[in-house]
């Protein structure tokens, strides 16, 4: 057994509490409008342990995925694709560049994105579910998004709107495998993406996101018992997050925090072990590699208090 | 509690068979003229449990460690830095590019390694353990690994000769790192690279393996009791073994077999976990990326049977 | 004086004669599918000496100006500014790499396109131009390439609607450069890319671009004595077809051919020298870097017979 | 006819004044310590037309020939292979990237040296001609380059100690080509080093450097009528000087000056025309390019005074 104490609102409470010193050091997405807008003060902390939830600081304020949902989009593709149909497309690999870079795309081995974490991967991902649900891709994924976390979602318009004019770097990744044949030809473009963007624009609080963690950390089981998604895929998803799933900075949080785990630029990380608890942090303030500043500082706190290392 | 089952002599003989099976997949590394004459039908499985050894296959075959000492050489720097110094010389960056990518270097941020297990980090490693011991460096590293192995070993004089007249790559390495400012002016090349080669040449076994396995699960211990490294040292080992410790292949070993582990051309394979078995694998043929091609199913093997998986 | 004779219908003929024997081993370029519709077996060359005209082969077969139109976009561009204005925004530099290389543009310093004759460029000039034309500048372009082309010229409605789709290479480059702030936020990148596209489609034959190439070797006065282009620019657009002119072939081609020129990937190639005469070449068999492959032979045959080399 | 005028004393003396002006702005060569020595006030031009010979400033002074010994070793090469057998070892591509570049190497097609000119390229020369000359390569090329300069010549001990112990980056480039194949893997590497380092410290003056554009512009003849080098080696050469001759630089040089030319980081720039004339430049201060800063801003002058742009 390797946790040592069990989560209090005490020890939330001051961890939410560091977190707050190191607001000022994060700073808020700018590169899509819509996210400056949000209140960089902002610190919550969320976690379900048996059958019992734990809460400290604005666990209830909305905020956009992001990346978080390249979990979700990914376990939508493992429903359909095993593991080793889906690395035709997208591979499995840990990368030392960041989420956008192009050169990782233009070296990597035959093209394919380097994992399903990074923007290319996810939207190979997302290319792959248009196939299979065509127009109703984004209702799938909205179900399904909701599934894991334990309630009916959707996103917000204006950070739709937003991300779309915004996403450069998006449309860049999109057309060189599209040039490099990574991409079918035929690709209706411009759905993709959309569904790319609205499926980052789903609009979630570090409540939902504790309920994701507890879901992965379950093998796949809801709190009151359903299962969401099969053990098999359940374990693929922590072992992502584990390697891949706070961009380039993957490898100094796993020796820093040692949790999987998964970031957005919204501000949220969701956790996931075998340890069976479910754990979120939400912080708007991002460090330089975009995962939350006082997030990461509070997760540091928590594993080293608790014990949650798994490595 | 993860683990389903103990490993047992007759689990053993079964994953050794299995491994034979594969032998034929594997290609015994070539570029080093000297490693093309190992058996490539060897193959051995090393474990400590409970303060019991098990053994299958051809477990006291001497091979090199190639390149799982770059876990010794790390721990080693880490005696004499923190992490956090060691990280303005060599990240701590998984990496999608193969161990000895020059591109990687050229493209890293401040041209720094990406991380000690790739060579170019184990290169910087070696010149600032020579920057403090001088020309007792080699002598430092034989002992140091020595306490690792749980007996004296020595380097193979046919090994190093062998690498350090083929090591092109490793050469265009260190200069570009010279070039960059990475190491210093003054470094002396042919000494640093020498340490470097007879570390890599130094003959090890499948059962020395796994002492040194042993060693890194349970913090830091030997079976004996006695205390090898420090307990945060040996996290931080576990730690990059989990995320770098099989170059390109970290990503798909993870999801594969999910135990943190070193490989090294030479065909050995040392695994590291919180659970505190001992576990090394030895096969010399290897796959596409430099790892024991049937090590690795043995391991697949061993991880599914037992639960071993730590995601 | 460098040149030894005077070109004669007879050696017209006999160059036509040997462009015919190399067709076979060019390729027509496929990934727009309408130039796939050109015959293969085309050769014409169209030369103006003295106030002449000569013409051998398919001198008047229409097709895609494609990358010609590279040279008479950026005259356009150095009428409204100067060469170390655009320089900012598009540098002079030859290239070893592909006309739509990304890595290229990825590590050219501060991200600008290296020249005005790699995709990448001639995007950017018609960015520029669009700055100053808006919804004017086709017509603006059609009429000046009239003026090179010494006839109306209009665009091929089938080659438009064919480059559009199947130019991901394009979007790609136009995308980074959005990324990169190259090209500013706001840029209306459908209508940029529409007019880059019909500039490529505009309809031409042999004789045309012989036309075009009497006007760049006179200092920009065309055979009836009217000026087309400044003198300097002409020099200046004389220069970069020299060192930029035939894709990353440029360096071979100096060597073998030895006189400035440019090439498109309809199958045409335009030279421009000082020795006052008007030469063009056409044959839509490409070679790997994008040349008419029998229109280079034919260039490289009658530079040694007539010692037209410039180095 | 393109020159408007022959050159005479008073315009040399007015190029080597606006040189003198424009002395401050260079910065002389610091990566190898033996350069930074030189008086960074120098400058000189010598000029050889129809047999007389016109200086202006330190027309004596001694410095090193660095890449401009480049064109001759490529001569020595191109008499004793074609281009074309060359061309499997070295390109002759323009590059955009700096003479150093171990990107441009790693990703160039075939991992050959793009042109002959950057450093990658000059070391495979050298490595060519140490295969058929072995121990005699350096009397060989100390006696071709003395042709070349018309005076017997010999190399500066210091400067090559100096290039020797400071050449990092010749060493990452010549490993990186033994890694790649490139260069064959018995090559003996101090040896063709040493060789490529001493050529590099050959000792000229501008004087010396006018007589060898004299060599290169009459088609390979001396003043004294003589015979260099074959007439079509002379070309071969000054094509690539054109094309390559200025580093990353060239394209811009074409624009502005438009006389092919190589520059050395010694400060010396010699040209070669189909013109005929003699003529030299040398200043030690250099632009970022690594080209003569004087020098060019002299060059620039002369061109526009007296027509010599060939384009």
């Amino acid at each position: 057994m390797k946790r040592l104490l069990t989560f209090s609102q005490e020890l939330l409470d001051r961890a939410v509490e560091l977190g707050r010193k190191y607001t000022r050091y994060g700073e808020v997405a700018d590169y899509i409008p819509e996210l400056k807008k949000q209140n960089f003060q902002n610190v919550a902390l969320a976690v379900i342990q048996n059958g019992e939830a734990l809460y400290a600081g604005e666990v209830d304020t909305p905020f956009s995925i992001q990346s978080i949902v390249k979990v979700i989009l990914y376990a939508l593709a493992l429903e359909n694709y095993t593991v080793d149909e889906l690395k035709r497309n997208v591979g499995l690999k840990p990368s030392a560049k960041p989420f956008n870079s192009v050169i990782e795309l233009e070296l990597s081995k035959k093209n394919v994105p380097v994992n399903p974490f990074i923007n290319a991967g996810a939207i190979v991902t997302v290319a792959l579910l248009h196939e299979i649900y065509q127009e109703k891709t984004m209702g799938v994924i909205l179900n399904y998004v909701s599934k894991f976390l334990g309630r009916d979602v959707t996103y917000s318009q204006d950070i739709f709107m937003s991300e779309r004019v915004s996403s450069f770097a998006n449309r860049t990744l999109t057309y060189l495998m599209l040039t490099k044949g990574i991409l079918p030809k035929d690709l209706e473009v411009e759905e993709v993406l959309d569904v790319y963007f609205k499926s980052c624009s789903i609009m979630v609080t570090c409540k939902d996101l504790a309920h994701m963690s507890y879901v992965l950390s379950n093998k796949g089981v809801n709190p009151d018992g359903t299962r969401v998604i099969d053990e098999d895929i359940a374990r693929v998803l922590r072992t992502l997050m584990a390697t891949c799933g706070t961009y380039d900075y993957a490898g100094d949080f796993a020796v820093r925090v040692g949790i999987p785990a998964k970031s957005g630029v919204g501000g949220g990380i969701v956790t996931a072990s075998l340890d069976g608890y479910g754990l979120a942090v939400y912080s708007p303030g991002l460090d330089s590699h975009g995962n939350s500043y006082s997030g990461v500082r509070m997760l540091e706190f928590l594993s080293r208090e608790l014990g949650l290392n798994i490595y």
